[in-house]
This record gives C-alpha cells, structure tokens and sequence, in this order.
C-alpha cells in the first residue's frame, strides 16, 4: 500500500464532496474589499460569512496603519524566531499593551492562532498531568489535547455537572501521579455561538485544584463592557489562568497572544515549541494589531455597532420563527431540518437569486438530517441588511419546508 | 500541585539561562533595515544570524511589491479559512506557479510553514501507517510525528544504512497491518547544514514501498541550478513524493506551500485541520511571494552571489583551520570546545569589541562542551564582511584556547 494510492480513493469526509463543491461551496472566492458587500461570481452580494466582528478590517485608520507598517519595516521582518534574531520593541510593546487590555500581568505576542494554542497546551502539561477539556472545543484545542502523553478527559459541551464529574475524576488520578490538571474551553464557540460557562467553571475551583485556559477567539473585542473579552463579559477574567486570544476575528489580521501572570509568561517564552522553532510574527502585522487594539478601546461605537446589528438580527430571526438556539453572542447559527442535497440547493439559490452570501456547516460537523446556516454580524451590515436578511430567509424556509428544494437538486448539482 | 506553581521552578532547559540570556542571548533585538549590517543596542553590527539567503527581505522591488499588495488589499484580507472564505485568485496563481518551479503537478499555500507541517504529516497516515524520519528533524516534523497513532522510527541523521533498517522494521508490520510508510527528512539541515541524503533514500524505493516527504526549508530558493531546491540539487525531484517549502528563509515572509501530484493536493486541500481551520494566508504575502519567485527566477544573480559570499566563508573558515562540518549548503557552523560559560563570554566579545552578531547554539542542542557559531552568509553579505569575520574568528578562536573566556565569565554575567 502507497499512500498516494491511498489519497486517491480516500479524500476523506469533507473531501468527498469536493467534486461538486469546489469552487462553490467550499473554496469560494469572495472578492473587493472587505464589507457588508463583497463580489462572488461577479456579482454583488450580501455577506454574512465573515468573522470581521468590528469593521476593523477596512476600516481607514486600520488601512493605513497596514500600509505605514509594511512601508516602514517590509514584510519580511524581523526574520528568524524571537528567540533567536526575531524579537523587536513594538513585539514588546504590543505584550505590554494587550496585557493591560485584558487585566493580567504579562502576555506574549504569538506568530499564528492555531499552532499558538497547539503548543500553549503542549508546554503546560507532561504526563503525569490531565487535561480536561469541553467536547465542542476547536481543532487546535483538539490537536493539543492530542499531543498529551497523559489522559485526556472530555466533558459534554458547555455541561457544567459532566465537566465537575471530569474534574472529580481527574483529581483521584492526579493525586496519585502528583499532577496538575488543566482545564479548557472557549470564551464563545464559534459554531453554536454560546459562550463558555467560564462563570460557572471558576466557582468550581472552591472544590477542585485546576488551571484554567481560555480560548476567547470570538471573545476578544466583541464580549465585555470594554471588549476585553467574555471574561470581562462574565465578571471572572481573574480566574483565568490562561487567556487566549487570536487576531484572525475582531482583530482582523493573524497571530495572536497568550496572557497570565509574568512568570507563567516568561515560561511560555521558553518552552512554546512553535514559537521557539518558527518564525516571528511580521512587523506590519504588530504595527497593524496596536493600532487595532487602540481603535478597540477608543471606538466603542464600533462595538455599540456590532451589538445593534446582532439583537437586530437574532431578535428578527427569531420573530421570524426561527430556531437560533442558545447563541449569547454575535454569531448567529439558524437551525433548519434538510438533507446535504437541500442545503446546497438552498445556499445556491440565496447566492445566485437573493444574493445572500452565508456559510453552511451540514454532516459530519452536526448530525445528518441538521442544516446550520452561520451569520456573523459585524459592525459593517446595516439594519436594511439585516431587514433584507430576515424576509429572504424566511422565503426560504417556506420553500425548504414544501421540498422545493428537493426537486431542484438534479438540475443545480 | 498546580500548573502555575509548577511554572515557577521549572522553565524548561533553555529557560534556566533566561536570567542573564534574556534580551541579549536570548530574545535579543536586531533593528534597522535586514542587510548585512544592523543595529544591535544602538550599535551597528554585522549580521550573520537571518535566513535571508537570497537578500530579498529589502530588495527594492519587494519593498515595492510588499507595499503595493498592502495598499491593494491591507494585511486583514482575505478573512476566514481557504475552504470558508479566505481563497482568492491569488492564492490559486501562486500554487500554479510555484507548482511549475518546482517541477510537480500542483501545489496548495499554506498559511503558515510550522503549523502546515504539522497537518500534513497529520492528514498523511492513519494508524496503521508507520513514519520513518531523520533523527535530526525540525520541531514541527517532530511535532506532526508525535500526533501519530501508529508507529515511529527514527533513524540516525543521515545513516542510510539505518534509514533501510529502519524501512525493513516497519515494512514487515505494515504488510501484516495493510498501512503505508512516510518518510520523512529535510533538503538541508538547518543547524549542520549537510543535505539530506536524498538520491540515496530515492534510490531506496526500488526495493521498499514508501512515499517521501521532504521538508526543505532551506533549500528552496538556494539549492539547485535554478533554485528549486534540493531534489533539483540531487538531480531526484521526481523522486519526491510531497515536497515541502516555507517562505521563512529565501523567500523573506511567512507561509508556506507543500508540492505534488494533483490528487494528493486536493486531499490536502480537505483534510489538513490547520488550513481547514485557520485563516488564509494574507493577501500581501500572495502578493509578496509573486514577486519574490519572479525574483528568484528572473535574476539568478542574487543566488550566483549566494553562493560565492558562501564559497568564500566557508572556504576561509576551513583554511583558517577551523572545523565546519560536513556541510554542502550556505548553512555554515563553526564547531568550538568550551563550556555554556565560555560561549556566552565568547559572543558578547564578539558582539561587544568586534561588532559581529550571530547565532550561538549550546547543550542541550548539541552535546556538553561543545559550542556551535551559526553563520547564515546571504547576497547582502561582501567579501569584506567575509574576511573581516574570518580574522575576528582567528583571534577569538585563540582566546578560547588559551582559556581567556574562562576568566572573563565573572565579570561578564
């Protein structure tokens, strides 16, 4: 067996749908810049598919910060790893900066989310340590968990009795292995929209020693009265341990920042395989993120915005009729019953005659038979979008529910 | 026992030298424009420490093109992952492109190079495959391998004779399991800079049934009549199965790309998790690496001058008596005796009184008493900065012997 023969006949769950979907449904192109409005297929239409919660990403102060950035220092640098050749001022400036932001005492700027996460977990734990971790978390949170030598115990989402019960269970085995555990979930879910019960999850460490690391990707920003994230939003950013934000949302860029106390930090810094061994986060990028994060503080109407948009539409939704579940943030899932078959031929006919630009998450991410179209609200839609939004798609619903969509299947695949 | 607590009397083995290393050893800050010369704490030194090979960090026109893509698009475009929202004609431009370079059939860009190691190794196997690699690997093939189910072995960098033990160990339990072997190695090790052994692992495949992956970071760019790397070097670029590149070194950014036939990069495309989850690389840097391959085809001077700066340290370095290894690429160490004390004395001299700035590598990367000096030469570089440095190390190559640095520790940490 080759594993190139292999690829052949095996291209996995979402894979297999690529002969159909690519280019479409998944790979799209959406093109100019980046708004309410934006151009697929070459033809304007209404998006509610991207994650630019504050509107930071053309925003003009935004925009030309990017350029002065990238006119100043280039995007090669610095070259090298911070450790080694990579390290620079406004690095440090930003660390400083962005700690403040989120109350805690130090913070260090990461070169991406993903692998930032990845080996934020890998660091913390060797294997007489056990990390407990909410079963809805996101992949990178996954692929940290995965590298643990030790055990791993999942809790149902957001499921505080299950996650106590984890917790119960891994505080018998740590007391023998003399091990710590670390816990993890997310300030909101990306998916479902609903924050993490961190309230609830704080209170239980009057009972249970644990560390507390916070994945706040879709916080950071947007929760809280300041923005500083679904721990300010909750009243508990002092027991997080760990806080975790990624610039890839509000922020509107890549890299992100881990936050805790100076010498958990200082130990981040040299022991974070990902950040030892790669390189730092271009210059430009940190440029453009201090400016962001002054606009975060400064701008509050950007926030206000967002908010106004989101009750607008998820109340409209759900006056409509529709079942957006238990969302507490700005994004906005609406549940509908279909077939993969129905969900395409729906999302094609919101494209191509509503002009409505939206993601759909169906099987293997939620179980067959559920259709979850995701809208993110940002600071950049208006109330018209939102009205507009709203009556499309409960247009849609009606023909969903009478299986027009059914019939449309052959001849749009 | 708590994860905090524990932070406090354990930071790892590089983080045990953060009380005298930090910001200058360690996290040291090198400003100015990337060239040859650079300001480190307010002084101008001569650098030898950045991967920027070619010398296209500050080349004009990526200066110029870097600007223009930010201006165009700003660093925050596009938003949300390839698969979601994040693709763009660009992208798909450059995999067309850098896919011709490098003589495969297509290739996929990836977001960041540690991270799509990671996911690559990742997606490859199943754990019924085994994964075969260089003992000597990069952190991040580590880091992919570790996420393995199945088996692992390593064999001794660069021992064939090893690496087909090795191949007969796992093929024996992958004809009993039906899985597949990964191997995996590098073009040029960054650390010795010796070239992976690649016609001879090539030459392998007629009597073993393995694909090859082949991270060579490196090596793009500078290896290979017209740059393309390693396997081009070696005259065996067929011979690999998926070639890997990043834009870390030669190509002065971030991001990277992995090259191969048409169907394994569609599996790629829907089924590595740090590219299906995690946000697209940004415009500018599509922009960017454009030019940057253009320039890499377009001018082979800028390699011809590589090369010649490379020919010429390494060259006077061995006819000053010095030991460099066995490397055959622009990667060129400096092998010393002495202790950790001895080498930091050793590179504030070198950095205090002669004014020359490079990389220093200590137990536990290597062996005790052994000190590695890392010189990167690139097309910044002159023949002056060359003979210069050559003479500097004479002097402190004396100094070491005769015990110098010794006496110098007390007063210097």
């Amino acid at each position: 067996m080759n594993i190139l023969d292999k690829l052949q006949t095996r291209l996995g769950p979402l894979g297999e749908h690529a002969h159909y979907a690519h280019g479409y449904y998944a790979y799209p192109r959406l093109e100019g810049e980046i708004s309410n409005k934006m151009t697929f297929n070459g033809k304007e239409k209404l998006v509610w598919s991207i994650n630019n919660y504050l509107g930071l990403a053309n925003h003009p102060e935004v925009r030309e910060a990017d350029n002065e950035g990238t006119r100043r220092y280039g995007l090669a640098y610095p070259m090298g790893a911070r450790m080694m050749s990579g390290n620079t001022k406004l690095h440090e400036k930003f660390e400083s900066e962005i700690a403040d932001y989120v109350g805690k005492e130090d913070a260090f700027l990461l070169n991406y989310g993903y692998q930032g996460m990845v080996s934020i977990i890998d660091c913390l734990v060797d294997r007489n340590d056990i990390i407990v971790y909410d079963a809805e978390s996101h992949a990178c949170i996954l692929d940290g968990a995965r590298l643990h030598m030790g055990q791993r115990f999942v809790f149902k989402h957001n499921d505080i009795e299950d996650c106590e019960k984890q917790l119960q269970r891994a505080q018998k085995i740590t007391k023998k292995t003399k091990g710590a555990i670390l816990l993890i979930t997310e300030g909101v879910f990306g998916m479902r929209g609903d924050q993490g019960k961190l309230k609830e999850i704080v209170a239980l460490k009057e009972n249970y020693s644990f560390s507390l690391l916070v994945d706040d990707a879709h916080g950071i920003g947007c929760m809280g009265k300041t923005g500083a994230g679904t721990g300010e939003e909750q009243g508990i950013q002092d027991g997080i341990d760990f806080y975790f934000g990624t610039f890839a949302k509000a922020f509107a860029g890549i890299g992100a920042f881990i936050a805790s106390t100076k010498e958990a930090i200082m130990f981040f810094k040299y022991n974070m395989r990902s950040q030892i061994f790669a390189k730092s986060l271009p210059m430009p990028m940190v440029f453009g993120a201090l400016k962001r994060l002054e606009l975060m503080q400064t701008q509050p109407e950007l926030r206000e915005k967002l908010w106004q948009i989101t009750d607008a539409l998820q109340n409209g939704l759900i006056n409509a009729g529709f079942d957006i579940g238990d969302t507490n943030s700005p994004v906005t899932p609406v549940y509908l019953n279909g077939t993969i078959d129905e969900a395409t031929a729906l999302v094609r006919d919101l494209r191509e005659n509503h002009h409505i630009f939206c993601s759909m998450v169906v099987y293997p991410v939620v179980p067959k038979g559920m259709i979850i179209l995701r809208l993110i609200p940002t600071a950049d839609h208006t109330l018209e979008d939102v009205d507009r939004t709203i009556t499309v798609f409960s247009e849609i619903q009606l023909k969903l529910i009478d299986g027009h969509y059914k019939e449309e299947v052959e001849t749009t695949v």
